[in-house]
């Protein structure tokens, strides 16, 4: 056992951080003033292209992305871990500047492991180099899509082509103009086995049927930055068969292939998020002076910063745990990792914020920190892949499974 | 010890629940689509002015103020509270409509109470007929406004007028086009006594070196349809020397004397939040099912619907035992239990509020419930008149007192 | 609305009071003592029958009682609240110098309520005089038994007879030499509708085939100054008929019916045992410095203190006007206000008790303060009739069923 | 990176389990039985010197101890924590049958690292062999003794010998008749700077002066079977100088060394408690049935086993780094992390324990299971060493001081 970076990792890291200080830190209230004088809120910021092209310069770019068959930088999971903390102190600029975003980074890989090479070198190429952006359409409004098999919407052969009828929302990126194109969960065969039933298939957003009717609010924000959150309908959308992704009825398992390293990103995002949260927590300590002391000397901030240095410090080996095991055992070894810290990194981490938040006074809740809206993400992540409960009712059920056989066989 | 409402109270309630099903409920979507469209997002959706009329009409008018002599209903506060529970369900249109939204309340208690003949004339008039709005502007960004001392704003004495410069923000309801009044807090006297150094003054809206700067974010919210939370800075405002409230030095005893209500008020309306997320939550639990079941059939969700009714139970009747001894004893001998509410209060129904989104899945978080700005109030209101752990610091101090009298004289 | 105890309850109020400081506070170290030097854990501390005179002399006996029929003193359960919540302060001393103990106090209501003329001649009476005590056999080692449903002990006719078989424990009170009488609850008719099947049964202690096994310990305590806790097996225990208690298939109805004043003196007396905590806890608090400061003067401490005057503040009333529904509605209307504060006041009083420990350092889990057997006494009534759990679901099923009818009419 | 246990630790780990098995978990009951008939409660159960004699058969025997040179097997804190954790399953016998419990842990390797050769020889080697055992007296009645500036015991030369007055409690194992050794913490020199006043020094149980006054109990448990919490008076015991460990002034030095060992002991014991009762509370959840479910089927328990599980995973892999981090950068290097788990685990395991108890009901309090004695172990560790709020203060000022620094030269 051994709790060491590797040194290409330490690099990295170092590398990485520069890019932070020297780039990304500058450009967050650059990027303020430019969206707050936009057109409209799902205009990209001009800042973002600058901050591409000097990752990609400086050897920071699709660092997500297993192996190098595809222009992957062929880390490991655990490799990319701590980069994408790194990432997630300043979430609505540097994953992107990386492009290391959620949702392309899941779907790039999507289309790297199933895409056929028609459909990698039309969607994944592109995306790759940063040029378009893409989406993931998979939750639906009028069912609890934590459980696969309620997704309503249709997916129907119809001679050469697919015909997609359904209604989805919170797909992620949908309102970026850029974003050209939808990978689209639905029902094939309903008459087949349950998790048989689903398929994925590619559909350009210029395809007539196609509406992207609004963006979901998350509290107050719109996420115009990260390309909001969409309600879209798909109205007897047509679509070639080869559009389709690794088959009818493989849905579901590209699916679950998709969870893993989306929720590893996710969480040591939110990790980063949570170290950025107590800098700022800390910062505020030893600068406001209330009632004679300043916050570091009063025993409540105390516990808030020593605990939240105490849970950063577990789940961040959690989740490292997990990407290693992720790396030497398979996404399905890792299963109950992979559920564990999607239960318990979003909710410590809002914990962490609110504290956070609380030090602030009133400007922690506005728009002169980034402390709120660090929280929002966070408590959107409770949501993200079902809610908390369903990971945890899987979880017991995994937990329990020895012991019912034996009582079974008592 | 008697635990009924009075006949008076039950048949305002009766009144005012049916003037909430018949105008405000409905009023709720119109409202929203009124926003969506206006111009601005300070514009005032035209239906409120209909839903003033009405209440007016129905004798909901300015039920909060005590006494008669200005037009109050003479009700207690053990009597009001309960109605303002009631406008808790739809906290953005019922306040108001009914002439009872804050900070107007307060200010009209404080010029009923404190201003002169003058004043009243001028700006107690208007304010009770609904005519115009008002601000209170206390917290200023630089300085923790929960102890007043720290107050940096300077009212200084120049012959007749007095100048006024320094900045507050969460100016609340300033942002609205037809605000016309501040009440300002600031420092006439820096060598007095700690408690004697400020005042309060009127400054109306249009006065030259008043500048609106800017309405500050409530998680992603702007809170428009209640007039923002503004930012303004006075730079060498002039007014004449009659606009001083009640004599130089009485700035901090007035404003004791505003918090009161105030806090009973928030904390009923609070309640009625918790209300309303509660049976937002048992009517998603009914109709929504997850893996097989309702989620009212899910133990989890049972609990929180439990706890929930437990909590708001409790909650409920500290504030209605607190606006009892105000009644009774006067705001100072109710001093412990304001200031226990105002702890326990919005906690609690943010926790409550939580729970609710969570059973709403995704939704919860959107525009679609009024979950998330329900939430994001009774989060705000952990801030209001100073953080939560102000209170309970200064709450123990005094229940520690006896102790330290009696280890004292040992 | 009034939140004033009428003038008996005062005048109640400060006689016991003085009872307890003149008496009860000086018998807690002499009982300790006693009890320290005693033969076994089992017996009865000698100060205790002093006490009870005394007790009786101030008339301050038999408090519980409802009505003046039996010699009970006709306070209504909001005139009794209070005072059980005084006895709370000495758990182990005061309830059973007032003739108020449990399980004694639900066994003399029940026989009130429930016995026959002979039944109350021979058991009530001397219970009434405090010269023996009782025990009340529910619960039992195999089954859940908060569910009725489960109960399996048999008591089946027998000619003039009934014959009793089966197992209990946690039967409170029946480890003291002077408890002469078990009420038995178990099945008379497995076949009878589900509340229909259970009988209570009078059944002395020295039947043949009563075998008093064992104490059951409360993490280390066998709580013997109570009486403990006891495992009993019922072996072909013959009893005459006329034992059986209001007739076959009565016992779940007799169960509801004393359940109500249980959980309203428990939890009077938990918030006696809260007070008691908060009060060691500040007294520690301005006496005990470290690190150059007084507990009191830690910010940490003092968010403990105020948050426990806080919670007390809000329980307080909850199990009053409990107390005055019952009252005023009956035992069935304030059905959710008894689940309420079931499932509100154990909780919040363990953690209350916990914080008073952390302040009292290693002592806290001593014998040398109270806190740590309080503590465990909280605990315990987390189980009291049903776990917590059992209590919620049931409080959500009520809350959640206008909106089950609604559903179903849609 | 790499979380893999290495082949020594494996091998013992299967080893140790093995022995668990076949022999400690059977004595369990054994145990149990023997104590109960025991003359008093600090009789040793004779099937102790079974498990002894069978462990060093198997050679699992002082693993705890570094180095090899007095008898250690040689292993490092991260090759040992393991082993630790699976000792915690039955705390009150696995460890010490391994020659491997508290305090004798601490005291020896104290011995081993500053002890003379000749204290060494006398004391060190028959507690390496497992003859007798020792106590550390260092926690005082009157102080807080978390602030070593607080021990106020004097150690106070005359001519050859030391002059020991003071009193201590919580010496834990001193119950034992077979502790024979005493090392006490005491101020030799007042006027020295803060850190150089204390020192240690070793007193023979049977040294004229010293009184072993009482057991301390810990919720009603005297723990009689790890040889008690003692409050033990030295009044005027004279010891050989020689006794003195390591020179005059060294006292904060040692308790220093003594305690990053000794925390990782208790935190690696503490989860194996955890998992003991995860354990339990799964083979509970599957066997008892409520309301028509088995526990395991509800979801509120389904809650309960999935967090716990996510719990310990962090809190083991947190303890893991920690025992790692002081096998290469040392045990001050380690500070934060010792710090850290010191706060986390204790109060987390106490969480799961109480979950554990209510999915037993009321036999989870109670003698029949082992989860009422575990948690109170667990509650008790809160305090070690000082309370969790010392610890967290103490953290909270290391994560401050760059901002501090920064702060300072702005």
């Amino acid at each position: 056992m051994d709790f060491r970076y590797d040194d290409r990792t330490v690099e990295l890291q170092e590398r990485l951080l520069a890019f932070m200080d020297e780039m990304v830190h500058p450009a967050e209230a650059v990027a303020a003033r430019q969206l707050a004088a936009a057109e409209n809120e799902w205009t990209r910021p001009p800042v973002m292209a600058e901050l591409k092209a000097e990752a990609r310069r400086r050897g920071l770019w699709n660092l997500f992305l297993p192996g190098t068959e595809h222009g992957g930088a062929g880390l490991t999971n655990l490799q990319y871990a701590p980069l994408a903390e790194i990432t997630g102190h300043v979430p609505h600029l540097a994953p992107e500047a990386l492009n290391c975003a959620a949702p392309d980074t899941g779907n790039m890989e999507l289309l790297a492991e199933f895409g056929s090479p028609e459909q990698r070198k039309r969607w994944l190429e592109p995306l790759l180099e940063g040029e378009i952006r893409s989406a993931f359409c998979m939750t639906e409004p009028e069912v609890a899509s934590s459980d696969a098999a309620n997704i309503a919407t249709r997916i129907e052969r119809d001679g050469d082509h697919y015909v997609i009828n359904g209604r989805k929302w919170w797909s992620s990126g949908a309102m970026d103009p850029t974003c050209e194109i939808f990978i689209v969960m639905g029902r094939t065969d309903p008459d087949a086995p349950k998790h048989k039933q689903q398929s994925m298939i590619l559909v350009p957003r210029d395809t007539p049927g196609v509406q992207v009717l609004r963006g979901m609010h998350v509290f107050g924000y719109t996420d115009g930055a990260h390309g909001g959150h969409a309600e879209v309908v798909f109205d007897d959308v047509r679509v070639p068969a080869e559009n389709l992704i690794a088959g009818e009825g493989m849905g579901f398992a590209i699916a679950q292939a998709r969870l893993g390293p989306g929720r590893i990103h996710h969480c040591m995002r939110l990790i980063g998020m949570a170290e950025r949260g107590l800098e700022l927590m800390c910062r505020r300590a030893v600068s406001r002076t209330a009632f004679g002391k300043t916050l570091a000397e009063q025993g409540v901030v105390q516990e808030w910063i020593a605990e939240s240095r105490v849970r950063i410090e577990q789940l961040r080996l959690l989740v490292l745990k997990t990407a290693w095991l992720m790396d030497t055992v398979g996404n399905k070894g890792a299963h109950t990792e992979i559920q564990a810290i999607k239960i318990a990194t979003p909710s410590t981490v809002e914990w962490i914020l609110d504290k956070a938040i609380q030090a602030h006074g009133g400007g922690g809740i506005s728009q002169d920190f980034p402390l709120a809206q660090l929280w929002a993400s966070a408590r959107t992540l409770r949501f993200a892949d079902g809610p908390d409960e369903v990971h945890r009712r899987s979880l017991a059920h995994r937990e329990l499974k020895p012991y019912r056989a034996e009582a079974t066989s008592n």
